[in-house]
């Protein structure tokens, strides 16, 4: 059998030892669990991202990974510890959205509320639930506990609100979803909604900005140095990008920001 | 068996291949070691703040853990490398200091000089005892190697200072230890030591700010949005938060800042 | 047999989940491989500095470890994703130059043009060859695949232009290769090449400032704190540091800038 991963999401930093720590609490309970972060760098408290984030890597995981996702500005409050199993996977976390969008993309079949004692540290603190509670959970679920052992099924969850995209003629509005490393403007406009102007060239609209024409095309590097391009990015949305340069730097782009569409 | 965990803390950074050599060296020496990353962004040079860091996680892995510590401005003298062996774990590294809180806190059993050439890297620098001698030193450890055939057996070791609180009436005076990246300001006061203030209201001085009011409170979020509290964080020492904000960043705080508590 | 070890090294930065997605890719393929991240903060598209960090890294990790590399501005273009097989490892990447200097070191054996579809993932995306194609790859060597399964043997690969090192009389001219996180200036000069100086004093001149007299010692801590010294590095070649401070920011140093030693 080979040994199961458990993935970590947070916006805990990369200083401070928090991540250690709930990696710690896994290995003591399962100490042949695999960890892989997928980041620790969602930006502080913004579920929302983290929701981006972790429905990006989840698909690249094998059948039984189990995903601890941690952005938790309600931690010590009434808000529910909750298990959801997928098709494929677990997810484990805050009821607070974070985990929905990619557990969503899997299939969800059940959904508990951690309630027992027995799966958590001994001593829970109200400000550090990522250790006492989601990391000793998802270890105990490697360990091969069945989920309806946490506590009670539920049947509701939170989920967050992410913005459709709309369509009048051939003017597509969406919404920059994220900002990756590069500066890439990754935005909700899938590829299938682009078809139209694939292999052409596109009017974009952002906030503050003029508008600008650009290639559409396959690759970075289709465009020339430092120029503008909309690309299908490897989750198959449509990015902004600059050829070996930074998008977002030039257009002062940042998540939540509408952006448009049209014809040249 | 489980495979030996080895942990590393140091003020390494994450940009170059310098953490990367050291589990290159003890994976070569004992491939079937789990490593996991304390931080290596303790402040560069900074022994105290690496002492706390180390001492905040090590509790929380299981036993036989082998903790391998590396802020080492004196890399190359005579310092020497040390091994320290606790009631439950093992502790390597630089003879500074730094393992000394989180050791202590284990119970020291025996420590010892490593000074086995057989024990090294073939090659010794003078700049990278983290890699040539103390990484390779885990790994033989992890390998089952007895700690008295490393050197000779040491009675004293580098203790680092550490301020204690201070108690005038309801007056409590104590010492910034922390900043975390969420910008709590994390104090050497204990939860035993400030039941007085509990679920009542504190007056908090920090330099060269106006005394702040503030409830004392169990969760971040029992404040108001960008409020200011005082929580008993995860490790049960007093911080000074803003919920969902930067406590550090509002109140110019820093590792070393004097603070003090009194009724309101 | 011992698990092999897959180390990754990247221009992607630390926030985003790519390389969350290459772990994943690799451990769907091969279970029981050990991820070891050498860097993912290489300078955006800078091959050359890539190269260093891998070639730094490399010589620790055991024989038979897969080394992915992925700074990739022609990402979905003709350039050709290639393994090298070397006499202990594995370079997987695409064929721009970024693991020649590494694997030289080693003695390249044979190497190869990745072309079978057999060996990535189902869907290729044109921007994120890492996750699709050389993850896999490493993965599927993990797994014994013979590199001759891959596609056909190549003879050519281009290979990143690194400066010489002159000297003139007992002038020494090179180039910064690197500079580390601590600010230490890393050159190009070995330290063969500087026995003429060791143990005494050395002239340094770099770009824009007045010519530094300082020791060439064995430790950092042989200067006084803040004093700048020369000083052979961990990996035998000569730096300009400051004891506990930092170099680069002192001298305004940086990759690529022309460094002249001479006596004093």
């Amino acid at each position: 059998v080979p040994a199961r991963i458990v993935t970590l999401t947070s916006d805990f930093g990369l200083k401070d030892p928090y991540v250690a720590e709930m990696k710690a609490a896994i290995l003591s309970i399962c100490p042949s669990v695999v960890t892989v972060d997928v980041t620790h760098l969602v930006e502080k408290f913004n579920v929302r991202a983290g929701a981006f984030m972790l429905a990006s890597a989840a698909p690249y995981f094998p059948a039984g990974t189990i995903h601890v996702a941690v952005v938790d500005p309600g931690v010590g409050t009434q808000r529910r510890p909750i298990i959801i199993e997928t098709e494929s996977s677990f997810f484990v976390g805050p009821d607070n959205g974070l985990p929905i969008l990619a557990a969503e993309a899997q299939g969800i079949k059940r959904m508990w509320h951690i309630e027992s004692r027995r799966f958590m540290l001994p001593h829970i603190s109200s400000t550090f639930h990522g250790r006492d509670i989601f990391a000793p959970a998802a270890a105990h679920l490697a360990n091969g506990e069945a989920p309806e052992e946490f506590g009670p099924q539920i049947a509701d969850v939170v989920k967050p609100e992410f913005t459709k995209v709309t369509r009048e003629k051939d003017v597509l509005t969406g919404e920059v979803l994220y900002v990756d490393d590069f500066g890439n403007i990754i935005t909700n406009i899938h590829a299938k909604e682009i078809a139209v102007f694939r292999e052409g060239r596109v009017q974009v609209e952002l906030p503050n900005q003029a508008p600008q024409q650009m290639k559409v095309s396959r690759t970075y590097a289709a465009a020339k140095p430092q120029e503008p391009l909309a690309v299908i990015g490897s989750h198959s949305y449509l990015e902004i990008a600059l050829n070996q340069g930074n998008a977002a730097a030039k257009f002062l782009a940042k998540a939540g920001d509408k952006i448009t569409l049209s014809r040249t």
